[in-house]
């Protein structure tokens, strides 16, 4: 499972306002806590528009200074991460692209050949598709283009989409399907998300938040944009590899426990 | 998900301190409890070899005087369970049977044309089959014998029998695949077990159990002898039935909160 660390991110309030106040020591204890918490990958996201590649900038730089752990710099707008591709020190990844106008031409000719990864919405100009299938053309769109840019299918990592539960009419039937239909087809694609939006405005949304984290992963997720200082979600995922026979003997899930990275503060 | 309350069972420590020191309160208190939990059966369990009949009575009359809520009569013993069923007020569960010895043709006659329900074990003589294709061989044998008799399907749970995580091979893909085989082609028998058995020697055993009980539901299981006042393993649940489409508007979820079922305490 491949952890990508959200805590910095300037849509969180406490972060916002650590960004506005140029808080350092917040960006550094996030950052060092998160990579000791297992994220192999540290989200870096200034979430505001004028000057987001100054803030990105200062950032990525706190984040450098306490950790080797690989950057995942995260905006909206393709062409700024472009541009913060050339701040980080080693290869990270490109959050995001997706269907969405210019983002993939504008992103791929700079991933060719490299060893970053790179996320993937499947939204296009029309929005989110409704339907599994169009989710699935819209996938089919970006790895015509991927290969046609030789990205390496295992650095690529799909976000189909998850909404919320709340006012689904069929549970996560449909981005299960879009999950099912990845792994089968492309089996080195990875398969993402972040996994909190499913709970968006329903109570007791930590336990709403594993038990889709544990569906996910039997459908194929194997990347996750989450929280890596919430140990159960974290015990939760090993819990889950032990079970689906990814983890013989639970070595692994015994491991991560004796580490403390879940299971210890109750 | 229809849930069977685990809580009064000789065999948990502070249970069987109860029973010998006949603690009237004690089995009361828990009853009362376990049923405004929402259990659907109430499990009686005395786990003890002399007197087994005697001390059921004890505990039923107790948990009869503070709930309406049907009991589960467990006894490896399937005769001194044909005798405990004439001590219940109302039709409970019959746990269990399994393809040992004579217990099915014990039972079987005493359960058929009644509104009791039956727990049946994939065991037989030799013990617990290792393979699934074993396991459902014994299936298939309860079934037949249940057709015999005239036991209706939807008064049928199995326990496939869930084992232990830390010594397996292949993780839970033998009783998956058992419960994919029953959901398939049996939809109206129930799919049940004792959620906490898959957690044996291992750390952390709650968040095992409770990803068990996600990865189960998606395979079928509609029933599960645990403990109700375990506020997010009861939450896990209802959280998985809105993920798997089968709470629209997430409505039961949504109410069981505000019940105070679970989510309250933390």
């Amino acid at each position: 499972m491949i952890i990508i660390g959200e805590k910095l991110n300037g849509s969180i309030p406490s972060c916002a306002k650590a960004i506005a106040e140029r808080n350092a020591d917040y960006i550094r204890d996030l950052a060092k806590r998160q990579a000791e918490a297992g994220a192999d990958f540290i989200d870096v996201c200034a979430s505001i528009n004028e000057g987001e590649l100054e803030v990105l900038k200062w950032m990525i730089d706190l984040v450098q200074e306490v950790t080797d752990t690989p950057i995942s710099i995260d905006s909206p707008n393709a062409k700024v991460l472009v541009e913060a591709m050339k701040l980080v020190k080693r290869p990270g990844l490109f959050n995001s692209v997706s269907g969405e106008g210019t983002k993939i031409e504008d992103a791929f000719p700079h991933l060719a050949g490299t060893d970053w990864h790179v996320m993937a919405l499947l939204c296009d100009d029309t929005g989110i598709p409704k339907t599994a299938q169009k989710r699935i053309e819209v996938f089919e769109m970006i790895m015509k283009k991927a290969d046609e840019y030789g990205i390496k299918h295992d650095h690529i990592h799909i976000d189909p989409l998850v909404e919320m539960l709340c006012t689904s009419e069929n549970g996560i039937e449909t981005v299960v399907e879009v999950m099912t239909y990845i792994k089968t087809h492309y089996p080195e694609v990875h398969i993402s998300g972040a996994v909190s939006n499913i709970s968006f405005n329903l109570p007791a949304r930590r336990l709403i938040n594993q038990a889709f984290a544990v569906l996910a992963m039997n459908a194929g997720m194997d990347s996750a944009v989450l929280d890596p200082l919430n140990q159960d979600l974290m015990g939760m995922i090993y819990a889950t590899e032990a079970l689906l026979g990814k983890d013989e003997m639970c070595i692994e899930y015994i491991t991560k426990y004796r580490e403390g990275i879940f299971g210890q503060k109750k």
